[in-house]
């Protein structure tokens, strides 16, 4: 009987995730370990001009990849661009022993993950995420899928990346917002493990920090994920903590999509978070000092969300679409009971969120 | 913390089977102990009309499940069909908690599965094959998928069902031709396992098997398969043993596919068989009177696949296209030493594969 090899491709709890600002050195270590048979690129239209050529001058592997580019922007992680993917590794000779090097935001790794994930029943796929909201939450934790019939990521797999290269290299090309935007996913790691690190977090300004203090705070955040995603990668129960400022995020950024003004996803959860904080300090007795901390920092750096009482039913009604709901009279949260507490699988009743959101409103003074 | 909920989804390696002629009482068992939240059944337009009222009488699941079909025949094993298959059960109201029951052949279990696999990214799904085919090979093993740019199986995932019911109860509604196709994989498992369980199955004919007889034939050829994807269910090395007789079998049927007189895929399979066992008897001594006793029970239930030393050259091109081969010079084949003695990863050089096609001709009398 033949030998069997030794399987290539990791388990759904074994994530490589490598730190470095060194991302040509890393990519290239990294081909010469799984040493596929062929090698892509998939960027957007964004990552082609801007991250692209930077990537390519310092690594061997991306600079012989072949180029498949993507439109740019969250309505074209569709089926459309899924199949335009797989035709062109079709196309090109890809096998199930190539590899795909996704480069780009959380559309890029999402659909280039899925695209590697499926096509001949997986091939190999590595990501190297060029944004903050990027390195923190998507490249990381194998989530993998496109929006399909209007609903976010129906369409999807779980799948880990082969590895995920975590760099700060590329943030000078994000504005103010998206780096905001992906600091709030960090704050949220830091409020799931530690007063120590949220701490840190919200003592430091995201838009005054190097690059080499930079990865310090992502491998530090990042590594909470990874902790959290390693334990339940298929979402039956703890992964549910990262969902912590979500359920109401979610609603506030539908109601900005509605009003015809949107907001930053991280924008979003930022305030998700301060309400989901109310409801943590009125049902599980969340420190106050640290809520109006937090409060504080949200002013200061996310200014405030606008809304009124009028807007409430409408809130509640986004709520209750989220697929993790039941029923509309029992919204499903992830709570605190002190900042590193976790308690998921908390039911709110519609009442109480009411009167959080008033308790946000003060807050946020409006 | 909350409670971490158990996994419902077994692993690739822990495939759930069932063997009983009770189908309807099988299915509403399975379905009680998963409890899904909503259940859909997909069907072809055959097993529509042929299977799915009988088995919705004798299986209440089945009678309430919310029904999808799909048009029967592998040119719709395709991106289109299974969109279909996403978008009705999105528009549903299926979740990750949902179930999908596919019944019918091989296009039903391989995009239905792969339809259940990338909902929501994974939601459940059981296999109720009704063809031979399906019940020994298709239905079971976890490969899910869809052709996609003239490629069989070029899109898909690794996913077990959940469970998989096999048995003969729907034999009734296959043709001569069905069941010998099927049959010929059964064989297969036999020249893999052992000579007790090979001549079981060539004494046996396969148009005078009773229905439980049927059973006890089809538990002991499938759980060979089993035996084999548990130990490599991603396909790395052992798993490749059940491509015996594909290498050859494939060349065979796409050079009948190209001449415009189709042949079942079991018949190309039981016709690779026997070119390959003569590779496996020039090789590595596969004995003489077993190839000769092979070669006999092909020609009575299979009649013979009439070709000539000038189809050799398109022969060798459709192996070497094969997507396990890396190169035209060197095709992959999985072998025998003797019946039960499995060789994979055997390397035959053109010069070799061209006198066991002269011998293949000779035994067959053409």
């Amino acid at each position: 009987m033949g030998n069997v090899n030794s399987a290539k491709h990791h388990q759904p709890s074994d994530q490589n995730i490598i730190f470095t600002n060194n991302v040509g050195e890393a990519i290239d270590s990294i081909v010469g370990e799984i040493k596929p048979s062929k090698l892509f690129v998939l960027v957007d239209t964004n990552t082609d001009v801007l991250v692209l050529p930077r990537l390519a001058a310092i690594s061997k592997a991306v600079e012989s990849a072949t180029k498949i580019v993507i439109k740019a922007g969250d309505e074209h992680k569709d089926l459309d661009t899924l199949a335009q993917v797989w035709s062109q590794l079709s196309e090109n000779g890809a096998t199930r022993e190539s590899m795909l090097i996704n480069v780009g935001g959380g559309v890029v790794t999402d659909l280039g993950g899925f695209a590697a994930a499926t096509f001949k029943r997986g091939m190999a796929f590595i990501n190297i995420p060029t944004t903050l909201l990027g390195a923190v939450d998507a490249a990381v934790g194998g989530k993998t899928g496109i929006n399909f019939n209007n609903i976010k990521n129906q369409i999807g797999a779980f799948r880990q990346a082969d590895a995920v290269v975590i760099s700060a290299t590329f943030f000078d090309t994000l504005s103010q917002h998206d780096l905001r935007s992906g600091y709030a996913e960090m704050i949220k790691h830091g409020l799931l493990e530690s007063p120590e690190v949220f701490n840190r977090l919200i003592d430091s300004d995201v838009a005054d920090i190097d690059t080499n203090a930079m990865l310090n705070l992502l491998q530090e955040s990042v590594l909470v994920k990874k902790r959290i995603v390693d334990a339940d990668p298929t979402e039956k129960g703890l992964r549910r903590a990262l969902n912590l400022g979500h359920t109401i995020g979610h609603a506030y950024e539908t109601l900005a999509l509605e009003r015809h003004s949107p907001i930053p996803h991280g924008y979003a959860v930022a305030y998700g978070m301060l309400t989901e904080l109310v409801i943590s300090h009125m049902q599980l007795g969340f420190p106050s000092d640290t809520l109006q901390r937090y409060a504080k920092y949200v002013a200061e750096s996310y200014s405030s969300f606008n809304f009124s009482c009028e807007d409430y039913p409408n809130l509640l009604a986004y709520m209750a679409h989220d697929k993790k709901n039941a029923s509309p009279e029992r919204i499903n949260f992830t709570l605190l009971e002190q900042v590193g507490k976790i308690k998921i699988d908390c039911i709110v009743g519609q009442q109480d969120i009411k009167t959080a959101l008033d308790i946000t409103r003060d807050l946020m003074g409006i």
